[in-house]
């Protein structure tokens, strides 16, 4: 539901480099279905580094979201302000709800383990558990794929911003093989790719520039 | 505020290990001023892949933290969940509040940036920036020293859940000296260390198992 950019509009307004974790920021967008804004930052360019850019975020970083008074950046933080902000989307348990503990568990486990963790697979060195925080990778890879192979989403039938996060790298794993071809992943991966937002989205990752 | 145990109270139960990241959770149970349990947990002898331990949280993580039906792991997870359910104690910004996105970016941060970047830096490896989520260590520190410099707190004198998580990190990481002895740390170290909650914390963490 992006739309062109309105000086009046106070609708999020997402700085957006395509293919990069960037995608999740669009997906969870198009999940919560209210109008929003993309700015197209051309990494390969700089342009995250352009004076503009840095005026609103000094440490460069995309995505970056901008929420009336709001500027926010780190994935996990967006998806988790976003779900809590636009409650009508129910993309989060509510705060008294015995369901808050996995699903905030699931997205800092998602940026504090689960990319570390793949960070080291892919870089083919392994990281001592008594001095990470994530520990190994084949002890995430056993709980990822025990949590995901369980039922439709991580908290059952319920769709949360934490499967944005999950889901996201779990998608971005497999693609580059930087996680085994195991059916809990490709079966989680499939359901996702199923939902309507998650295919806008896609279509807007890889829009042009000036198709936008 | 640590109690004995009780099977009536409705209180939060930290399962915890002495001298570890689950400081963070500690000290954020006793910012909230709310009376709460304590099982100490020896990594040593390997009391949290225990079956008793197990059955409460299967991945044999600490902390972990019971609060009423909300079993929740990952100390970020925990320090968000906390500051939301309790908000008495001001911990979190509203969610409608400006501050909102900066809270939640340091929570990411910490962390997805922060642990990871200490970790390379600790084992002295570098991780090139286009593969990782957290960017060059240097970085970090830059951005790091840059906002707890300016302020007494990360947001201006309002102490939050963010400041227990980049605080204890940046407490360690100087104790262990893998952060630079910059003031900035020092400073904002010092701040923290005069909270009577921070005390406390370090009181019931150095305390013996059967003096609790």
């Amino acid at each position: 539901m992006a739309q062109g950019a309105s000086p009046a509009a106070p609708s999020p307004r997402l700085f957006h480099a395509r293919r990069s974790r960037s995608f999740r920021a669009l997906w969870m967008l198009e999940e919560l279905a209210v109008p929003y804004q993309i700015d197209y930052l051309d990494l390969g360019k700089g342009e995250q580094k352009a004076p503009g850019f840095l005026a609103i975020n000094p440490s460069g970083k995309v995505p970056t979201l901008l929420d009336g008074d709001v500027v926010i950046s780190e994935s996990g933080a967006i998806c988790a302000y976003l779900a809590d902000r636009y409650p009508a989307a129910r993309l989060a348990p509510h705060l008294d709800s015995p369901a808050r503990g996995a699903y905030l568990k699931w997205l800092f486990y998602a940026a504090g383990c689960m990319e570390p963790a793949l960070t080291d697979h892919a870089l083919k060195r392994a990281t001592p558990p008594a001095q990470s925080a994530w520990g190994e990778y084949d002890a995430m890879v056993v709980i990822v794929a025990g949590a995901v192979g369980r039922d439709r989403y991580l908290l059952g039938d319920w769709f949360t911003a934490a499967d944005v996060m999950v889901g996201s790298i779990v998608r971005f794993g497999l693609a580059m093989k930087l996680l085994p071809p195991r059916d809990e992943f490709a079966g989680y991966v499939e359901r996702l790719a199923q939902r309507p937002a998650f295919q806008q989205a896609l279509a807007s990752d890889m829009a042009s520039r000036t198709a936008q």
